[in-house]
């Protein structure tokens, strides 16, 4: 353990991944991953500030807060980084009116944004939503725009609910791209803003901060590129696979972090 | 004119694309386009060898020849270079058994392809097949694979159906190309084998030949790289843009070819 103390020497916040990390998103609300309800009270009543930094786009982060409630954890909705807040903020700063293309579940993040005549498209981890005439409208839609603009909440590779892995919002981000020959502007990890905005929320500096999470590039190259320190548990999406990126810190699950 | 004829010296052979060149499909079987069904009729009379090279993968062959018949094109099967056969070639040489997520239309195209125990997945222009269910059916299938091998029926951002610009198969490709972390092989233009074979067909090298479409990549693109020359029709899915390759020759329509 004296390696693990020197490791995370100097570490004052803790950023913590939702998804694949506390628990597994899936019919019935989805099951806690075991130890972590214990882990994530135990970071609570150190000394660390401790935040959730998720891309959980499906639900507003009054229903995600609602279900990781019921499954026991201590989270409050004031706790909670999630690209769909920080989504509306840019629309709003831009004077940007999207087309939604994004799961019913989290429409409400939405309800005061104009979606008149719109500018621009939002896409998020639709689900079942991603039908082809759905992806097709919004493609239109782009082909239509002189200046398109693409918003993607986080660009996710793929997901893991109880019933298996899951197609995320970034496929269907390049698939957009690709047919609209465009890029998109991610919102969410591996974003450094959003990772700032999480570290501000509480008053961490980057170096002084660790992010836990299960997704190689979103969680782990993300952080380590705003100066974080991270750590891949080897639950959720986690799969050996090789990797360029810095190697991370590895835990089997966030319930044996000591 | 001169000009012209001075850029089509020694032109032995036409490949010519059929969607957004002869016809643009659609409710009730589509429209022809201006002009072309004579233009056919006149290249046919000429010295000209003429065939017929499509990335069409929504239909057999036997179905799209027929659409193109009662449009009153002089077209038979046998004059048609489409993906869907070549695709089956590659399966049976290489002993591929394929999880197919394509449109119901080209399916018997494969009636003779075993499909037991899937060790692939080939993708084509699948339309409102590309659910959401769907697509993730195709992912998980190679996620499960070793050696994961995702074959794709051309790979067009998008085609021109009457009612207006549709997502074709490439965006779909690049989705599940990004979320398995793999490259896709594609069979269809522009890829040089299928430009090749269409060329052995009718008995003509390429620098004797001229490729006319209306995709700019997929048709031009492709051509010119395998040493053709290729002319792009201002119909179909055609839209003024900046393009980085060699100019191809433009003319408005294939009915205005002189």
């Amino acid at each position: 353990m004296a390696a693990w103390a020197e490791r995370l020497s100097g570490v004052r916040g803790v950023l913590l991944d939702i998804s694949g990390v506390l628990y597994d998103s899936g019919t019935g609300g989805g099951a806690a991953i075991a130890g972590s309800v214990e882990a994530v009270a135990r970071l609570k009543r150190s000394p660390l500030k401790v935040r959730f930094c998720t891309n959980e786009s499906q639900k507003s982060r009054r229903e995600l807060v609602g279900v990781l409630q019921r499954l026991g954890f201590d989270i409050s909705e004031g706790e909670v980084t999630a690209p769909a807040p920080a989504t509306c903020q840019i629309l709003k700063e831009r004077g940007l009116r999207p087309h939604l293309l994004i799961h019913e579940g989290v429409r409400s993040e939405f309800d005061d944004i104009d979606m008149s005549n719109p500018n621009c498209v939002v896409i998020a981890d639709a689900g079942e939503g991603f039908s082809y005439q759905n992806m097709n409208r919004a493609f239109q839609v782009l082909m239509e725009l002189e200046n398109p603009v693409l918003i993607s909440l986080g660009k996710g590779r793929y997901y893991k609910e109880t019933s298996g892995l899951m197609l995320d919002v970034g496929g269907y981000m390049k698939a957009l791209e690709y047919a609209c020959g465009i890029e998109a502007e991610v919102v969410g990890k591996p974003s450094p803003e959003f990772f700032r905005s999480a570290l501000q929320a509480i008053g961490v500096e980057a170096h002084q901060a660790i992010m836990i999470g299960d997704d190689i590039v979103g969680d782990v190259g993300g952080a380590q590129q705003c100066g974080m320190r991270a750590l891949q548990v080897r639950t959720g999406k986690f799969r050996f696979q090789p990797s360029r990126l810095c190697p991370p810190l590895h835990q089997p699950c966030l319930g044996r972090l000591r």
